[in-house]
């Protein structure tokens, strides 16, 4: 296999860095792809800086690629040379529990196979993602991108987009609900335009009056500003689902009160412990439930691409250096982007 | 209206003790009914005791009301004198929200009124329980006791029934669905016979060994010891449901372990904060839920008592002269009952 460019997360302090490996040699069921465009996920700077401590350096971060097809396998039926094509947040799964039947390879019982710092079924080699100029991926793990989408801004939707449409689609917002987002970030900013293009009336709940404008532009239908006690008190029981993309420990409980009987919480951001402690009795008093989701499955990361041509939706998106993606990442971390950076990989050829 | 006699708890010190009053003067819509049966709940104790600071004394205990109609009011249709009936933990609701309308009241957006301890919504008097001779209540809050139950033995299916019916109904458990009940009491007894009405493969998570036997016996298919670490390790993803009967502060993490991807666990009987903190990673990874449940709905609960009914279904009680309530009290608080004190009412004559 050629010769691979990429950029590398060396350790917790370089950051990225230029980098040369080999990709595997494809195997039968493999399509080859040439990558145009990498999202950069936040999760892409948790494991540059080894935040989990599961980093194996060097790792190559990006899990939402869009790029050409440059060769298949003899097995491979789906896709052709020249297909535009995606690569989401996993490559692999054990393919044959209860979950990976049912097309939620995500929640597979021996565990998904990253599109990064994962562990190949295979050879046990580490999985290297897309800052790089080609990667490797079994059919079933790729999906088409629908000629309608922008291909650059199509690639956030590989992560940003189907972590919340699919809690949307699952729990089964609809026209006329009235959905709570919490968040204004890339994932929440994608909550509002997919859960309006469901029907759905929205609600951007943020701590920052400055953020009332921005939300509006989106497509939000109101505004709550949840740092407002008497905004807080106004929306007791009065919403049907909240979409809760925020990454860091919050107070679940006073976001709990604004869900009618019945209504549902769904945690995309958040793998810490729920602290402040939840409150039982903000569930058990009015049968609401807290969930979470992760990602989506891989027939539902196809069905979301092509809703979001239908609806024309996609990510909205900074073009992004790869020589800049240090900088980059300090901006995410401020929240300085709106609402996702996108490397063009035409600049890793000079990088 | 004829001057009632009941146990009223007159203190936090001196529990209950002989009581009189005057019931309300039926109105058009009451059934006047005269009590056979009180079951015992825990949250008696609690309004008892005033372990949650809202005890308005004298207090009246008792939500789990059966006898016999004595007179019914002009606009009483269902019932007529001489019916069997019940009562359970709600007299009243606003009637009129969407919880209402769909038969929630329990989920009343005003607040539904309590057996006892409620604010009447039409003289604002305090409402009284069912340790009393008789009781009147609006007829939409009465519920026909099948003729093929033994009266006594149907009185804790009112609270403790509906309790595990309800979550068990609404999350569709059906056969062959993996079902665990956490807690081996009042309720955990009940929601083994009703999982296994449904056709449920039941497992009782207990933390004592010395309970495996009387599981058995209960009809529960396995056993595990929760504090057993290897029998937890071995219960990982492979369950669909548990039902979490468990009264006071315990670590969920371990049990929603224990469930499959898209597993759902129900809190009934957990009113407090959740410590140790639920890990917001057990639910986001494999898409479980953390949900809640109270009693019933007033269709679910004639549902309920029909469905018991056909199956064959009631409370394992322990027969109380209610001079021995208080001897009752300490014992339920150590767990010293199967499963369910029932007050024989002909013992308040004597009393």
């Amino acid at each position: 296999m050629a010769n691979t460019k990429a950029y590398a997360a060396q350790s917790a302090q370089s950051g990225v860095a230029p980098f040369s490996f080999d990709r595997r040699e494809p195997r039968p069921d493999d399509v080859s792809i040439e990558i145009d465009y990498c999202g950069v996920c936040h999760t892409d700077i948790h494991f540059a800086h080894n935040d989990w401590g599961v980093t194996a350096y060097p790792v190559v971060p990006g899990h939402e690629i869009v790029g050409r097809v440059t060769s298949v396998g003899s097995d491979v039926s789906t896709y052709k040379v020249g297909d535009v094509v995606g690569v989401g947040c996993m490559v692999d799964s054990c393919r044959t529990c209860s979950a990976c039947e049912s097309g939620l390879e995500q929640y597979c019982k021996e565990g998904m196979t990253g599109t990064y710092n994962g562990t190949d079924r295979y050879d046990q080699s580490v999985t290297f993602g897309g800052y790089s100029d080609n990667v490797v991926v079994s059919e079933r793990f790729v999906v088409r991108i629908p000629e309608k989408l922008d291909p650059a801004a199509a690639a956030p939707l590989l992560c940003a987009g189907i972590t919340t449409y699919s809690p949307l689609r699952h729990y089964g917002v609809k026209k006329g609900d009235k959905v709570g987002v919490i968040g204004m970030g890339g994932l929440g900013h994608m909550g509002v335009k997919i859960a309006k293009a469901l029907g759905a009336e929205v609600t951007i709940f943020t701590r920052s009056e400055s953020k009332v404008a921005e939300a509006k532009k989106q497509g939000a239908d109101h505004v709550v500003i949840s740092t407002d006690e008497q905004q807080m008190k106004d929306a007791t029981e009065t919403f049907d689902f909240m979409l809760d993309t925020v990454p860091v420990q919050h107070d679940l409980n006073p976001y709990l009160n604004c869900l009618s009987h019945d209504g549902t919480h769904i945690l995309v951001g958040l793998l810490e412990p729920i602290d402040p402690a939840l409150e039982a009795g903000n569930l058990v008093l009015k049968r609401r439930v807290l969930g979470g989701s992760l990602i989506g499955g891989m027939p539902e990361t196809q069905e979301m691409l092509d809703f979001c041509a239908e609806h024309d939706i996609s990510c909205d998106i900074e073009m992004l250096d790869i020589k800049n993606i240090n900088e980059a990442y300090e901006r995410i971390k401020k929240g300085d982007v709106k609402y996702r950076f996108v490397i063009d990989m035409a600049t890793l050829k000079n990088a």
